[in-house]
């Protein structure tokens, strides 16, 4: 069935991938401080995550939220995550319970588990031999102060879940690239997500029925270190693409 | 042997348990923003944990940070919580790695695991005869936006040791009473600490040698939920207290 969804942060990578895929699966509200320049399905806001009051007029009248909206640099200074990541996340949560939102996607990051990858582990880790697996029941390890925020927010939704009953889930997203994974880049290479794999894996959160899961978004690539299992289980994601199998 | 210690929150309760049994085990530097009215062993700073330039200043020649202020009501709101435990914490953190100190200990909280305390498990979980333990392993369940603040900054001093090799514990406090534990409140007496088993706790964590811990804080009580092996194990805690045995 289709959604009434509103998307955060629609005009990043993320959501074009997204939207690539699935501009004619759902009814979508696009939201973005910025205006898109291409084409692109349903209406569009533009507004900043960080204002409150356009946010809770976003929120009227959707099934679904899918949360994208933040700062997406690694290296993002604390002030900036602080606001548009960790306040933006909270906003974003508050408004869906009150407009009765059903669900709320959320997009973490490989960056709030970042120091897993400890030099005595790396670069073993992201070869196929190697069988060290996260599988989203870790405690984070942020590897940069984006990394924190995106654990922080992680945090909110599960407070959100276990006190208004909102379904929620959280993908820690890999290395989303465009047509080919990353060439020399074996971190890349392990955490690989294609752009089917990232729009199925959100349509899947769309239309699952779950409770509070934290899952991996990456492709089924042998190199993997991140497991997929739960992102199977829990939402039906079934990955096409792999990494190691690409030309 | 004696620590410089800087006490952050060094008016509030957890602060006025640890003085009345450590005020002459090291060499304290306090601050609060409320300045005490009890005699207090060392130097006072009057200043507020947002106040970055004068957090920077109370860091100088400090070897280990006992982490305190911040909001401490459960009920806080957001807009609290975020300035003064999650942006104040991160500036705790930030500031302690460019003054050099070797350890930060971080006052979490029950509260970031609250929701584990699901309307099935309780009232049996407060109970001697139930075995359900959390070890501090398990991810965070944050009962309100306090404990949202708590999980936060646990993940923010995660990313402090990881980067910078900064000794990190942090305790998260059960219900602390002086006297005796709380009367005809079940989840309190699962959760008591004692006023000298929070002073020995904390000492604890001044003198051990540890890389990165979250560990519970409550005293040896036949009613707990929360395991007390890691902070044995980790830390050396040794309580004499138990709510269950107390007159």
């Amino acid at each position: 069935m289709a959604q009434s969804v509103l998307l955060t942060g629609a005009a990043g990578r993320v959501g074009t991938a997204i939207l690539a895929d699935l501009a004619d699966e759902h009814e979508w509200r696009l939201m973005d401080r910025d205006p898109m320049t291409d084409d692109h399905p349903g209406e569009f806001v533009v507004a900043d995550i960080t204002d409150e009051e356009a946010v809770r007029e976003a929120m009227d009248g959707v099934d679904v939220v899918i949360h994208l909206a933040g700062d997406p640099r690694p290296d993002a200074p604390w002030d900036s995550v602080l606001t548009n990541n960790i306040d933006g996340t909270q906003t974003i949560f508050e408004a869906a319970v009150d407009a009765d939102v059903e669900k709320v996607v959320f997009a973490s990051s490989n960056h709030a588990v970042g120091a897993y990858e400890t030099e005595e582990r790396t670069p073993d880790l992201y070869r196929a031999h190697d069988d060290y697996l996260l599988d989203g029941t870790e405690l984070p390890r942020p590897g940069n102060l984006y990394g924190v925020s995106k654990a922080a927010g992680e945090s909110i939704g599960r407070y959100y879940h276990d006190e208004f009953g909102l379904s929620v889930a959280c993908v820690r997203i890999g290395n989303l690239t465009e047509g080919h994974p990353p060439i020399d880049y074996e971190r890349g290479q392990a955490m690989w997500l294609s752009y089917r794999d990232c729009a199925h894996l959100f349509d899947r959160c769309i239309r699952a029925d779950y409770e509070f899961e934290i899952v991996y978004g990456i492709s089924d690539n042998d190199r993997k270190y991140y497991s997929i299992e739960r992102a199977k289980e829990a939402l039906g994601y079934e990955p096409q693409d792999n990494s190691a199998r690409h030309d």
